[in-house]
């Protein structure tokens, strides 16, 4: 008796399933269709019934293989993680909490049927542990890179919405977490990618938290929700193209200018070595580095006690970076000497 | 003085943009954000007031070139309007209204700004015409075909949902429109991008029909609508994968048969007399080709009364094609013979 092992199921491909083989694969994955959700997969559209008293919060991104990751170094968990995880950054930063989300895959003949159940096993994962169903999608083929393209679906009260206009000149700049792992991470990968050269092997070793975070990013819900609730930040962005691009954006969006302190943006101890080992400056590589997902607030400076309240129940440290000026120039203030922001990462380009 | 040519116009590209100019040449042709949209593009997600009473319909769906539209013959205004059309098109099979529209587009570096520009008008005229807004997207580059994904969000009142699933033995079976134009229009487009032979030289001035129907589909919002308020209807979908595969799918989730009379499927003269000079059959060609959009509805022959009523308000014709059977085989009646019902077309293998 020939029993399959995990090569030869690496060899059957997409390419040997129809569609509704494939749709039936992710279905039988999904956990009962709640009752809010009166028709799901299966018909020409799904049937929701809004939540009362709450204002929809609607996002789509997609991630294309070659542009927002590589398959020679991204696991497939990672690819279905990823995909999600970026559409409920942007959520979070509204202050909303997902409720659905919808999945349009463009598959590749040449993905393996196991990494497509890979793929899709991860992201089923990270939206059952974020409690949001996933009410439909579509399946098509493409001669190219594979594309997971995320629609989703969150809810606000009201007087919770928290957007990028919001900023007035003398509000407090706060980042949640670290900066720049992401980059250092994605870096990390792309260089044991490469034939080993004898000057990095001593990096293989480590840096194991920084290729994590790139390749499983946390979307920061709990504090968003939280921040949209306290009232304290007064406008909030993800900060997925870096966090310099996102001080650019929320500064135009609320008609302010920044000013950030070099010395202030937090950096994790493996990121900062390994930028400074390649002879980078740490902070600039990190800030104008991709794929962080962590949330940039403004916050006036006597709502700073409302703030530190809200982190106590949050988990995520936020950390002061910098300050909303009413001059409208984006400041980086480095060595004592205040310079241009540099730009954001941009997968566009 | 140089005055750009439309040559030159040609020459740009979508690679010498960024994201963000990108975004602003389709912002500055939407209209104004409607009052129930407080916050649109621009920011990290979409804000939406939900409708009162009313559930809601989500559907997405892809174009890819290459599998769903060829760039050789398929002019950029076209691509813009099928891609909102089809997906229209399944809110118009469930009875929704449409109200939103999220556009999310991945573009190879070799796409002209044109090309972008007239997609985008085309798409914006359509949304426009249907009266739904823009509410936000998200545009990616791709070293691969161009790929327009749309998620698009509709309302219904509980009671007028249409789905797969309600037909029972005894119905019968109509469908709006014509059947196989849309289909036909394809191989003419396809043979015209061909080298010209004598043997067919002649049906390049015709058909000039059959090809607007695949390049302009008319989503039946109206007949959706009216058919869900009319209550005649116990089943609906849409024929995107050919009449053949709707009926499989209708009968499937009702979990009935069907009976389809040959002789009853209405096709456009143009269309049939297309497929019979290349010596097929062309009721079989008709409802195996895909592209059609039309709605396949189930009614309980006591409500053709009702039928008629919502009909003559609708403007679009329905034409009986067959019945619902407790037995489950899937049969086309041809010259007084049952045969299989042949399997409709997928896109995906």
């Amino acid at each position: 008796v020939s029993v399959p092992t995990s090569r030869d199921a690496r060899a059957v491909t997409v390419a040997d399933h129809s569609e509704g083989q494939l749709i039936a694969r992710i279905s039988d994955r999904l956990p009962a269709r709640p009752g809010w959700i009166p028709v799901g997969i299966g018909d020409d559209a799904a049937v929701v019934e809004p939540e009362r008293n709450r204002l929809e919060v609607l996002s789509v991104d997609a991630l294309v293989e070659g542009v927002h990751f590589d398959r020679a170094f991204t696991p497939p968990a990672a690819i279905g993680h990823r995909a999600l995880a970026v559409n409920l950054s942007d959520l979070a930063a509204m202050g909303a909490t997902p409720r659905l989300a919808l999945i349009s895959l463009a598959l590749p003949r040449s993905l393996s049927l196991a990494e497509f159940d890979d793929i899709m096993e991860s992201l089923i994962t990270l939206a059952g542990r974020c409690r949001i169903a996933i009410a439909g999608g579509n399946i098509t083929r493409i001669e190219g890179p594979l594309v997971i393209d995320i629609t989703v679906l969150g809810t606000v009260k009201r007087r919770q919405v928290l957007t990028r206009s919001g900023a007035r000149a003398g509000d407090d700049l706060y980042v949640s977490g670290t900066v720049g792992s992401a980059a250092a991470g994605l870096q990390m990968l792309q260089a044991r990618a490469r034939p080993p050269a004898t000057d990095d092997a001593g990096d293989r070793a480590s840096g194991e938290g920084c290729i994590n975070r790139y390749l499983y990013p946390e979307p920061r819900l709990r504090l968003g929700s939280l921040l949209g609730r306290n009232r304290a930040a007064m406008a909030c962005m993800d900060s997925s193209d870096g966090l310099a691009d996102a001080v650019r954006q929320l500064a135009e969006a609320s008609g302010v200018g920044a000013t950030i302190e070099a010395e202030a943006v937090p950096l994790e101890a493996d990121a900062r070595r390994w930028f400074e080992q390649r002879g980078t400056d740490a902070v600039r590589a990190a800030i104008t580095g991709g794929d962080d997902y962590e949330l940039l607030i403004a916050v006036r400076p006597r709502a700073r006690g409302r703030l530190t309240a809200a982190l106590r129940h949050g988990g995520t440290p936020l950390t002061r970076i910098g300050t909303c000026t009413a001059d409208r120039a984006l400041v980086l203030r480095q060595d004592g000497a205040g310079q241009p922001l540099p730009r954001g990462y941009s997968h566009f380009r």
